[in-house]
């Protein structure tokens, strides 16, 4: 059935009986389609029948539909018929593993952070207004989890202060969107699903009073009050009805008839109304059912018989700053642990499960993640905050204004730095360094290895007058590079040092009799790419000084010590080049060490698509091969007298762009 | 009385009839003193009882008090001690006029963004929970526009999770904390202040029920939840109990016998509550209650007996654009403007009169602001975000990943770009432009005078297909300065342009037999202070040509074809060195025109301390006779054989800091 559906109107042409058969047959496709190179599971597994319910309902694209965090939109795509692109899901030129509007007119929103579906949907009816096109609806899908984040209580507060326009905000609420959900709001709706039904109660209350009084007197009235005492009892989301919301519910997520009987009614209205409706995620599938550690929320390749993943498990990044978080915090009693909603997937569990009393989830609100970290510091211990690197774009002022301002000892662990993959462009960690860099006080470092990662989170945890940031890519940890030495400057003159801000790693110098060159400041885990790339120079007659600064923002001071001996740097690293290491680097040396001129290699200041880090790297000339090759073709350009070797022709070589030489 | 008072103890010492008279006093205290240079006048007003009596119930600092956005803790001031210091309020080296550590170990929060303290708080209360000091309580003191911020939700949903950390929310409810407040949580509060009491009503209704009813019995727990239900009628935070939270009110703000019992029992209570108090903003002061415009929210230097301001208005950067907009709005009826309760300041009050359909002030969320905007967009109609530099940061994640990752034409409007001066650190406006460099696909202007922003505006809005960002200065339009010539880029030539995007005013040129020495890139209203340096500069015989790249983001590919022209280029900015205007004007001339350097004159990457504007551009070396004292040291250091006149004795001169020339 599934390959036969072209458009939402196929769907809306079947009997309750072909619907039923239709959502098992999709379940079944999901969870083939996704074993095969992962993907996001169990929340597409929870909205089957809300999405055909939806479709039936409303006229999309004329009603828009938007996702909130796109990764629950794989049943749309299939119902807008896309079921042929699962075969190339998330690979380069392939289906997009969010909404897409390059793929359909269907799609509306390609950003997949959360809680922001409810805010566009507030826009999209207000222009819709401004249009007079009173007819349209928009409909906002949010999961629980996005609920706890703050820009969706903005937005709630403003689409329930415009009666007259339509907004159905559909609450899909499965008590764990991400992971279990977090705070008071999620307390009460879990307290929600134990009550015995509300309208059995509610009869037994009303056989307490007198019957049939009279319309308007103060029985009535009275009578009138109870029931909504009585509701207010047994419903969580007393919530929206105060700010105004009509409000729709709970509905059985899994029963299509159910569900469409309420969107009917909340299409009708003509004005904001809320349908809360509960699934269950990962249903249909056993192990996506039975998921507390939340490994089917978006597994990698894996057995559809078991659920088991295929690849054996490496070493991570991800698992190194656990295990060293826990060191710590067995050392440390005022070390506290924060995360927003990223628990497993950033590697707090651990520390979790043993410090129990020291850890918080605080739910999917980055801002608060911050702020409630510098009132920790505050407060007189040190929080550790561990997001993905794209998530700290949304709490950018309070990083800057409530922990560095303040000169407080936060730290800030930064996972899925750099070119991440697959889930593209909203989920590269290309901004980080960059906003870090605007920050005053702020120490940022990027480890090139798991040891460094456990000797810089040390550093970190030290630092106690002013934020700190680690930032490490996705995956597995490479082989560890040791420095050749390790130095600080000491006012003029570089000296041997232990470790600390400040510090940098020499990790290659030119051979005896080579000249010193290049001077190759490697940010965090290109140091690899930067050694290899090294030793290609070398065998073309370059003379190559590898360092890692370790702390590279600020930049440390014996950067332009060493420049001083070299005739250029160049810069490497996995962030944006716009106002990133590499411009810091430069502007200092411009000032310092005038005469040295700096290339910054780096990714464009561009949203990347979505395909394999590797072939991005590629793409964006940041392998190895391709690094060395710019810092040829820079040698040959700059010094143009000095080298036969380079086999540039000087000045007249256009620097080629970096893409086209792959 | 007020200068007898050294500390809360003080306070804490006095009868009733004293608080009465102490109160009256700090009034007249407050008009007195803030009449004279200006200051947040109505905020203050209205806190007068509260701080009072929170000061009567909590022992500070020992019990944290965080006052949210600190505009309201002029009070707080005084109750602690520092009434002489009002003398110097916001002046330099006088009070702040926001909390300060270094005046008071009775301040915990200097930033004065919006939204920010409960979650301050909740991070305190937690870092005791940690340390065991179970006997302090910490309140955060919000107001009913700080509640209309995401993070306070955040802040809230996660407070309310925890039982047994006590924090006492004192919502500070006056109704319009910035102007009237937005949403429906408002509309809802509205309500309540037009109700009848609650205990007057909820008498009537107990007598419509049977006497005495049975403990436990049916009628007894109907009775219960009638009782609730009126409340609920009544009241508007069953919300805040839908949380979790611990719920006391409505008080009497101007009650302090009646606050001071709410406080003690919320004290009592040992886990989270939230006091609920009615107050009026400018209580006491008749031109500060009847307020309708906002202006004694933070007025100017005026007259105490009048309320009228000092000086006379004139014209501004608000008001070119508030003109601009309503005529924009007239010729367009798909133009939105959207606010984040900042609708008088940003000069949208004009609009928002002539097109009420049209305009929509969304309270103190940025991100739904820019979010909202997005869908507004993608609607299809063209939003005008207007809003104060600083708090873009807040929405940076939006405007990348809702507006330019889709490639939406929204037009963000920054007022108070730059030094702002005596609201101190958190409110420079000196992070838009770094910000608005890492946004692939934003266009990025700041105008020269008013007529540059009549004309960029216009081009703004009618860029479909990606954000545009306009900002300027707080203040005074400046004198219009005309262009030599308007030109642009085609391929490799420069060619006369009309305008639009990527054109590029010529200001000023070498006189005629004078070399073409320096490109001055002026950034907005710094254009000026360019044009003086440039005719000092001549006087010195060194050639200037003053370009202002109107478009300064991207930078314009007509700057690296001015640029070869030159020896020296020097960029001048009012915002962040860091990945600024000059920062993304290096990378591009160090790949396009290697040979010419590039030198950045910004603001320092620091957090510049209130002042005036005037004192601290002199303080940072960035008036018209500092610049050019700095382009001279650059020549001479820069080409130390070829000029006799700079008079520099060329690579051994230092860098001197700017500040240190003054």
């Amino acid at each position: 059935m599934i390959r036969r559906i072209t458009s939402p109107a196929d769907v809306r042409a079947m009997d309750p009986e072909q619907l039923t058969a239709l959502a098992a047959e999709i379940r079944d496709f999901l969870v083939q389609q996704v074993s095969v190179r992962g993907g996001h599971l169990g929340p597409n597994l929870g909205v089957v029948e809300l999405t055909l319910a939806l479709h039936r309902v409303f006229d999309s694209p004329a009603d828009p539909i938007v996702f909130d965090t796109g990764h629950q939109a794989y049943v749309h795509k299939i119902v807008t018929g896309r079921s042929d692109g699962f075969g190339a899901l998330r690979t380069r030129g392939g289906l997009s593993g969010y909404p897409s509007r390059e793929e359909s007119v269907h799609d509306w929103v390609e950003n997949s952070h959360a809680s922001t579906s409810l805010s566009y949907a507030d826009g999209l009816a207000k222009a819709f207004a401004v249009r007079g096109e009173r007819n349209r609806t928009v409909v906002g899908v949010i999961g629980d989890g996005a609920m706890t984040g703050g820009m969706a209580w903005e937005a709630l507060n403003n689409i329930a202060a415009a009666k007259d326009r339509p907004v159905v905000i559909v609450l899909n609420d499965n008590g764990r969107s991400y992971a279990p959900t977090t705070g008071g709001m999620a307390q009460r709706m879990a307290a929600l699903r134990l009550k015995p039904g509300y309208e059995r109660l509610l009869d037994q209350v009303k056989h307490t009073l007198p019957k049939a009084p009279v319309v308007g007197g103060p029985m009535y009235s009275a009578l009138h009050a109870m029931k909504t005492a009585v509701k207010d009892w047994l419903l969580p989301p007393v919530m929206f009805a105060d700010l105004g919301l009509k409000y729709l519910g709970p509905i059985d997520g899994h029963d299509i008839a159910e569900l469409e009987q309420a969107l009917r009614r909340a299409k009708g209205f003509r004005g904001p109304v809320l349908v809360h409706v509960l699934t269950r995620k990962g249903q249909g599938y056993p192990p996506a059912e039975n998921d507390d550690l939340e490994q089917m929320h978006s597994p990698p390749a894996f057995d559809p018989l078991t659920g088991r993943p295929v690849a054996v498990p490496t070493a991570t990044w991800t698992g190194v700053f656990s295990h060293e978080l826990v060191r710590a915090g067995r050392d440390r009693d005022d070390l506290v642990a924060i995360t927003a909603a990223m628990s497993g997937p950033t590697g707090l569990d651990a520390f979790a499960a043993e410090f129990p009393d020291r850890f918080h989830d605080v739910g999917i609100a980055e801002q608060h993640a911050l702020t409630s970290a510098a009132g920790l510091a505050m407060g007189g211990v040190h929080p550790v905050v561990a997001l993905y690197a794209t998530f700290l774009n949304r709490a950018f002022d309070q990083l800057l204004m409530d922990a560095a301002l303040h000169r407080l000892g936060v730290t800030v662990v930064l996972d899925r730095a750099g070119v991440t993959g697959e889930d593209g462009p909203s989920h590269h960690g290309m901004w980080d360094l960059s906003l870090a860099a605007l920050v005053p006080g702020l120490s940022a470092a990027a480890p090139r290895d798991g040891q460094l990662l456990a000797e810089l989170f040390a550093e970190a945890i030290a630092v106690e007058d002013g934020p700190t940031l680690l930032r490490y890519p996705k995956g597995a940890v490479p082989e560890p590079i040791p420095a050749v030495r390790r130095i600080v400057a000491d006012e003029d003159r570089l000296v041997p040092a232990a470790g600390g801000v400040g510090s940098v790693d020499v990790l290659a110098e030119p051979a005896a009799g080579q000249e010193h060159d290049v001077l190759l400041v490697a940010v965090g885990a290109f140091a690899g790419a930067a050694m290899d790339a090294a030793a290609r120079l070398a065998d073309q007659g370059i003379g190559v000084t590898v360092v890692d600064p370790r702390w590279a923002l600020p930049v440390p001071t014996a950067l332009p010590l060493l420049a001083a001996q070299h005739r250029l740097v160049v810069t490497l690293e996995d962030g944006g080049r716009q106002g990133g290491v590499g411009a810091a680097v430069t502007d200092l040396l411009t000032d310092r060490v005038p005469g040295v001129p700096v290339t910054v290699l780096a990714l464009p200041q561009e949203f990347l698509e979505a395909a394999s880090r590797g072939d991005l790297l590629t793409d964006l000339g940041l392998t190895a091969q391709a690094v060395a090759r710019r810092i040829t073709e820079t040698v040959a350009r700059t010094f143009p007298q000095s080298r036969e070797h380079t086999g540039g022709s000087g000045q007249d070589v256009p620097e080629r762009r970096a893409a086209g030489e792959g």
